[in-house]
């Protein structure tokens, strides 16, 4: 896509770097439109002020490249970082996922390189596009589709994988997708752990579920949690403090604020119910092409919210040994507020 | 395993090491024995020349760590960067895996540290101790028995997805594992591309089949490719080149060679066959708890074989837009030579 290296390159000039150095699958998506798998094996996007970008891969690999990109090769003998040392100069910025060990061996090489953070590209590509906008709600719609199917799937006797696995089937026949993470399922007392693998544990009466899910449309990522209770629950008034939560973050999206103040209108809510140590994650994260991308929304990121950028509002309550609470909806922010993604209800959670 | 921790604080030692920053799933689960999962949020194992390890990690993630640990907690406010740096002194091997931003952030906080390459780490996890081999034998037995099954599940009118999806459901039913790399299922001239992605072709009279394939055993990976042919095949010849370099590379293989030792008794033979150009990769590599760890059997690579280390002979000649052939095995080095861990046989590549 032309339209955002040049995007990257006039970003690149406001910051004074001679070049970006990519290395993430995702980003190399962004760019290229094309999805790499190349293990240890070193690969790199070289976009430099002037130019053609150049991709430097090994020749293992085939590939054919837009005519607007120029492929360097490298075979199993040579060294891929001196090879793309030699399209460096000045101030360089490094992609964060680009693994140490070669830029080590770059520093060794090149100790008169500037090589900083290449969190533009993250900039850059935390504004969504039209195009990439479509697909987000695209993919988003797909996933209420798989959840409306999920408060069918949930039955007493199943077991947390059963229903994992059904969850999966699920999005490959609603949505023809595979999961675009791994599905979390969680019952009871298991939902006080965020990040809960399936397990064997038995769905009886009066459990809660956790079910934090997303499928892909065209590369782009979707995202949504739900809690549920199998009849009544004692977590339903923590289920109502988190639903208060997830709105007031969404009430607060809009161009201009900064990411603590989301996070902050959010966890104040849980913070007032009295909960507040218990809400032991960041609000939410931005997503595209990867789940998780940059920024967080989280007491600790200032950065500005603009027009186009995508990111999730999952407050969340986190009992240990009784159980959890999460919701977690994906929002696109508008020109004053922000479009919600996700339009499965969130306010019938007793099955 | 307190025994493999000193062994590094030995290396370190001789070294002029002050801490190790281990990052890598693989290498954790060497030195942990448990596995993680984290996503994007910073996590390091420090291993000082004194001290318990530390193990820095987010509050979001339940651990229990054995006692000769410690473990150190942040949360989503706080940088795990910073955290990690007061454990820091003078010189520090960095996990070539460590994503670069943290490094970077890193290197603007502490600008004192002498930040280099942590291959000490892949030094010692190279040479497989008792257990290791024990594991990394019954992972190839286990491969083993499912390529004996492939052989039956060869059939006329299957495409390259169906055979490989059939075949992973094998290494499920037969190895109790999931693959512990994406199979590899090729036909035809899609054979010349080495990392050729099954697709869906069908499978007809007269051509060839290369699967390369692998299992876990306790976390530890098999790794192995044979050819065959549906009938016979213009490309019989060529087999028996390949088998030739396999055999000679396994000969080649002993303690006190040198990595590129082995590369050279492998190619010369596919050379001396006039194929030099078409054997495009290198013969091996490394692997025990990842498919492919340091060291390359590369022409390039100068590393002594030492007795317990444990990597793949994978000869292959690549045709393009006619075919290829490769057959790779692992070796486990002994005293004096090595012991094959594959015993599928290649001698009858006709099915």
């Amino acid at each position: 896509m032309k339209e955002r290296i040049e995007r990257l390159q006039k970003r690149m000039q406001e910051e004074g770097l001679q070049a970006c150095l990519i290395s993430d699958h995702s980003a190399m998506e962004y760019f290229i439109h094309r999805q790499f798998s190349c293990g240890e094996r070193l690969i790199a996007l070289i976009i430099t002020a002037q130019g053609l970008p150049k991709l430097v891969l090994n020749e293992l690999f085939p590939l054919e490249l837009p005519s607007d990109f120029e492929l360097v090769r490298y075979n199993d003998t040579e060294d891929g970082v001196q090879i793309v040392s030699q399209f460096l100069t000045g101030k360089v910025g490094v992609d964060k996922f680009w693994p140490s060990g070669f830029l080590i061996r770059l520093m060794a090489q090149r100790p008169d390189l500037n090589l900083v953070d290449g969190n533009l590209v993250d900039r850059i590509r935390s504004v969504k596009d039209k195009e990439e906008q479509a697909k987000m709600r695209q993919a988003s719609l797909n996933n209420d589709r798989v959840m409306a199917r999920v408060r069918e799937l949930i039955q007493i006797g199943k077991t947390e994988k059963q229903l994992e696995q059904e969850i999966n089937a699920a999005f490959r026949e609603l949505a023809d997708s595979d999961p675009s993470f791994d599905t979390i399922v969680a019952f009871a007392e298991n939902c006080a752990d965020p990040h809960a693998v399936p397990g064997e544990k038995v769905l009886t009466e009066g459990m809660s579920v956790i079910v934090d899910m997303g499928c892909r449309f065209e590369g782009y990522c979707s995202d949504m949690t739900r809690t549920f209770f199998v009849g009544h629950n004692s977590m339903e008034a923590v289920y109502e403090t988190v639903r208060q939560a997830n709105l007031a973050g969404i009430a607060a999206v809009k161009p201009g604020v900064r990411f603590c103040d989301i996070d902050r209108a959010c966890r104040q809510v849980i913070e007032q119910a009295g909960y507040g140590p218990y809400f032991i994650h960041r609000t939410g994260h931005g997503i595209g092409l990867s789940v998780h991308e940059p920024f967080d929304v989280s007491a600790v990121d200032e950065i500005v919210v603009e027009e186009g950028m995508c990111f999730s509002i999952e407050p969340g309550i986190y009992l240990p040994n009784v159980g959890g609470v999460r919701i977690e909806d994906l929002v696109l922010v508008t020109a004053d507020g922000c479009e919600v993604l996700n339009h499965d209800p969130k306010d019938q959670p007793v099955l």
